[in-house]
């Protein structure tokens, strides 16, 4: 796994009337710092990626359909430079086969997702620090870089 | 409005690969602490509630389908005791004249929700402390008791 990235499984409870998920907890050790919650919705064809912070580590959640989030860690000095790792993110219920889990995203390495057999896969990401509008945290490259060692899914047309 | 309960407009930025909307940020005078976030769905016909707690107060969001969010104000030399309210809190990216809402609901204050014209709401809750499974901040009321002067849509049959 690449370093600094954590992955968390998530249990969802369900009965007749639903369910509920405990996500992330302030007295858990993958816990960091709240920054800030926020939600981002990605349509079926489109990759919203390249992105990488500097100070920021996010923490992604798919609670509606399925996101497919690429990692790649480009690195000087950390043992798994030039890995790429896919994941799949399932949203809840989810089966016992394949939970949701919570993914630790750390500074530096950069990351995009896409929907995966869906029309749309919804996000929530709790990142350790909130944006700054004024100065964002955030780095972008263009989904399709040569530079970085991995192909979306054919049906991915576009990205940003 | 109930003494305590406050209300945030959110607001989804659109375009054409999807939507991006911020919930709660750690830097907005609404937030006061941030003690975990999980993940709640409650299907039609069934109410979750009511519940109230003691020292937790609750921010929900609706991020799938539109949920009907009740509270009661049962508190002593509260200025609003006695009053019922009722929120829609609809789901992102939502429409100009009903955008989705983050709703502040403090201790004592009971709370109940239900689906209202879809199968199944989804909601996020960021409480301010994170739920203590041997000794839970939760007190329950049955969802049609009579001592709590609302009564559910027709549709709804059952809660807890």
């Amino acid at each position: 796994m690449i370093e600094g990235v954590a992955v968390k499984e998530l249990k969802a409870l369900t009965d007749d009337r639903g369910f509920l998920m405990e996500i992330l907890r302030a007295d858990e050790p993958i816990f960091e710092r709240f920054g800030q919650v926020y939600v981002t919705g990605c349509r079926k064809g489109v990759v919203k990626g390249w992105h990488y912070h500097k100070e920021q580590t996010d923490h992604f959640i798919c609670l509606l359909g399925r996101a497919l989030v690429v990692l790649y860690d480009p690195r000087e000095g950390s043992t798994t430079k030039g890995k790429v790792e896919e994941y799949y993110l399932e949203s809840p219920p989810g089966a016992a086969a394949r939970p949701p889990i919570l993914l630790k995203i750390p500074p530096y390495v950069y990351h995009g997702f896409t929907a995966s057999g869906c029309e749309e896969a919804r996000i929530i990401n709790v990142p350790t620090i909130p944006y700054r509008h004024d100065r964002p945290d955030e780095y972008r490259h263009p989904w399709n870089s040569e530079e970085i060692p991995y192909r979306w899914p054919a049906d991915v047309t576009r990205g940003g």
